[in-house]
């Protein structure tokens, strides 16, 4: 199985100009002119971030299940967060998310997305995703979003609570994303249920949290590329297309290139987002499964503010390590690739090329190569 | 061959509620609820270890050969080595392992395990365990563990004093696990004397001493899929189950539920002990083979104390590493890839994925997926 | 694929004494006694390097899109990038570059070089070529280099100003190198222009900048040997020898070395000739995407000073780190494994041998093995 | 290819008993205890560590073109290079190797070793082997080396002085060792001269100096393998068993035990000996191409002291990394692995189990398996 790191992009017999590339992808009838996502994170995305995100060409997604929901005063618990002493951030985040999910914050956020004229995507895990979606759709939410580790359709519990997902996706008013998932029948089998896209991507990152607690990951270019197929399959077979959303394991507008070469129609990004001068709680950064009571996954981290949100997203870039001007980079990589679409680019030719953490000393080595054409 | 950190779990189209999932397994005739037992290092096990141990739902195997048998002041001895400066530490260790183990420390030890309600596991080398299997035997031991860097059935000496393992496990009065070993015709040779379980890994880590200072080591995934086939082979002979029980090179939850995966019955860990509040010697471990006279392999190493006993076997954690909640991250991971039992686990879908070193950045990416359904 | 760090030279049946060794190669017509081109870096070529590289057998690449066309005081705009702060050296470097190219600078710098004894070979990005090939030419250079990240002979663009390469080869007064390029069919359709030479190299450092930013990369081995395929084949349908030069990632004489035994003719120097003590910023190095002003890739790095540029390409070496006398290291290396001219080495064996980046504790343990014979 | 890193020793179904080991092996008619020759480096390899080494069962080779030849009071040389600072250590090494080498003190070290009781084998490079294997038979020398970094059986030169080996060997009234050689016609080759044993050894670290210098290199397991294969077939042919030295690349018991079991009848080691108490310059190590004139590899490094020669070889250790009693590991390496003789060691298995750098963290774990029956 392949991960970003063990592949590479190669260039074909064509190149384009740049300024030719289109970057425009669909979710159902939605046309978005940039293939990015912000992930539910509530260090990533606010009713604020959401609208900024639609104005730059993609969404945001907002979770319902975190502070936004929890907390009147949502800025001043995420500061509380931001503010807390490292030792004990654990515990402290555990006991901050105990408060209980208030159904009238779910319509006041929504609706202060679409005041602030976004797009108005919404998250909630699976058992909460029925009571969720009905509010969040009567305020005017425009795609929900069923979230968890790993979700599949077929679900066994004693419990009687269980949530028939082809029914909560066939009655939910506004078209719905499924995730996450990763195996070719796993995805087709989401994908059955008529929704309007997955989420791929479990334990993704080669040394991530979810790797190390619970030993389940599949490297992204694999699960990817599995999806992708089901995808494929699942057209042919219905004519309707469900999108592949790339989700976690990106760091550059490198691995956003591969994972759509790989086959995704767009990519969720979190801590990226979560390093613009606009996010929620700017300097910090920490998961959904950070705050769970028994089985913590990862910490608060402190993250390095890398410019504004369009500065991240379109550029102008002023630094050198990827993590800026990610659509730019998008645009450059596909067309030195020959890739005119998002469609054309998921046709690009990926190579096994590990990267090599030998010595730190070839980073500088193929920059005199020139600037394109 | 495949180590831990070269594989990944798989999800299954399948998913399950994690408060259905059984984490039960059997040695002989024995039930226990958790698939963990201590390993008989002195620094992870003594009395009071082994009957916590116990009520938690597995049980340990205090180490005849060592520090509770040569000493009657057994905590006395424990602290001065946890004590000693680091400088000539091997030395202090080589030379406090040179008292004499006593025959009636034995049977006193096994009398405080029983007397505390602990299940009485023990061990010692090859050599000297008819005489002390019967000592402990007699005094109320549950099990008897043999065990050796390599342990085979075949063994040729010029010597006379060789033990005949056969003879051995027929004549015992209690059930017996042989160990170590790692191919499949190895294990088929013990496991044909009727023992109850045998202990898988010889050099198991990557980088551990074994393979360093003698060359020798199996990777563990490859080592307990060969063992756990010889057990499904023994079993289609004689309808007797023997237990494959993985012993070593495992850190956390993610290794233990891939070592499930990978087809052992049980999990014995040594360092995840050592680092409860209530080990022997809190704060310090150091190895069986550190006090050999000639040839030390590993040192007294200094651990994090984790939390306690309970917290590190059944949480709650308040740490993401994975070092904490370890059969609840087995559940949870259970759960994820859709296995109700551990038979049911023994069936998971392993792919090789290696962990790659490489930057250290991609830890915190994969934390904005959600906490379970 | 295969990088340089992952194959080694194995030694044949043959040893050949090193003063017989004969590293000739061609260009076109013009032969050269070293298979060594500096790089049209800023911060390694100037007339005055040029100069000294053709003293020593070889030849350098002035940049037609850098500094030395933009200032007429190059040497003191070099030195401003040179003394510039570390913060913010990335927006200084973009604003540098923002300076027009002039055209009477063109044919300064070509004087400058034909003045000091110097074989003028410059470059420029494909939009500029044909103009400032024109005014090159007229002023005396000998080659012409065509250079972008990757550069294909099929481009499309719906802009109308669009270079057409055969055209522009078959126009040019003077031999033509086009690059970079990788694959077999793209190597073949730009050799099918009639040029003298391509370059080689996409992204090939396992870390490089392209790599990250653009997810684009092709380790060295596998693309030289690919190159060296299409050169084949080229000369067997035209009789025409078009030169391969490997352009990137290479560090050391080892790299050099084997780059000629994946099929290359000659290699192009960049960070090893900029840390000659004659380089045109000693001490600094940064790349032509360095100054772009939307997504810069790569930054200023403060380089060692190995020593004169005749010392680091034909010695005495004084360090024992690979990166002096590169071209006595190709010669020793050449004779060791039997190969007494660049065709020959190009026929020299390369087995899969990864350099494993594990503990640092292997460098000096192959040292007691002799000088040679 | 495979290096001692990638592979590891596998048990079988047999274990023996450690004091049923034999470790003898044999070279032309001489019978040595122990497999283990000092190499010829000059931080390594004194009379008087000849002497010792002979006493403790195994040999070592002097190095005739070194600082022992070519000064009266080389005790003074050495001491002088052991004791000269780090910066310029590479110049002042050149400059200590100018000094020319003197026939007396050839045979006066030769009657040094002789008149200490020891086994008197010496080496030089090919050119210098008849003059000087004629001195030192002369002396009383028993065995003469031929070393360089490739030395094969075919040699093109326009020069004449060429060394013809099949009549040096012929001539030679002493047995003949020949290296370094790989592969297996190569190998075959040198035995055809009725030589007594070949050095296996080309760049044989993963991150060697020869390999970042020269690019050559093929990792040992594959390269012993290899010339393994050719012995026998020479053998099969000829009735006439040539040694297979392992020379360089081992670090420790393991590396040893992993040598013999790819099918070496002995190991040469050099750093290793190098850091005995007793050694000719304490502390430091330097190899033999450091002093090259125009390309030197290798720098002078500053060893730990692990202890006398005899704890180093045959114990007792006090550190557990593998570097002390490495006969003693190799006994007890043999015996886990039921190998009762160095021809039974040579058919043990070994597998691939890459030794990952991963986190350092799996170095303790496996310590709690029992010290042997």
């Amino acid at each position: 199985m392949y991960g970003f790191d063990e592949v590479a992009l190669v260039p074909s017999t064509l190149t384009v100009d740049p300024r030719d590339v289109d970057t425009t992808w669909k979710l159902d009838c939605l046309e978005f002119k940039i293939p990015v996502i912000a992930a539910a994170l509530d260090a990533a995305v606010n009713p604020r971030v959401a609208a900024e995100m639609t104005r730059l060409g993609g969404f945001a997604v907002l979770n319902l299940d975190g502070i936004q929901t929890r907390y009147e005063d949502a800025e001043g618990a995420l500061a509380e967060i931001a503010g807390a002493p490292s030792e004990g951030i654990i515990e402290f985040i555990q006991k901050m998310y105990t408060a209980p999910v208030r159904e009238d914050l779910i319509a006041k956020r929504v609706r202060e997305i679409k005041d602030a004229g976004g797009f108005a995507a919404v998250s909630a895990i699976p058992a909460n995703s029925p009571r969720f979606c009905a509010i969040a759709a009567g305020a005017g939410a425009d795609v929900f979003v069923v979230n968890s580790t790993v979700t599949s359709l077929k679900y066994y519990s004693t419990r009687t609570e269980t949530v028939d997902l082809t029914l909560f996706v066939k009655e939910s008013p506004i078209p719905v994303i499924l995730g996450n998932c990763v195996g070719y029948q796993a995805c087709l089998d989401l994908m059955s249920t008529g929704c309007a896209g997955v989420l791929v991507g479990v334990g993704p990152g080669a040394i991530c949290t979810s790797r190390r607690v619970l030993g389940i990951g599949v490297p992204q270019v694999t699960a990817i590329a599995d999806c992708a197929a089901a995808r494929d399959e699942y057209f042919a077979r219905t004519g309707h297309h469900c999108a592949v959303i790339a989700d976690g394991g990106m760091r550059s507008g490198g691995d956003i290139s591969k994972a759509i070469a790989s086959g995704a129609d767009a990519v969720m990004l979190g801590s990226s987002i979560a390093a613009a001068s606009e996010a929620p709680a700017p300097g910090f950064s920490w998961g959904m499964a950070t705050s769970s009571a028994d089985l913590p996954r990862g910490t608060r981290i402190q993250t390095d503010i890398a410019g504004t949100l369009k500065e991240i997203l379109l550029g102008p870039a002023h630094r050198d390590d990827g993590t800026m001007n990610l659509v730019g980079a998008l645009r450059l990589s596909m067309a030195s690739v020959g890739a005119l679409t998002i469609p054309g680019m998921q046709q690009a030719e990926l190579a096994v090329a590990p990267t090599l953490a030998t010595e730190g000393k070839t980073l500088q080595r193929a920059q005199h190569v020139g600037q394109g054409r």
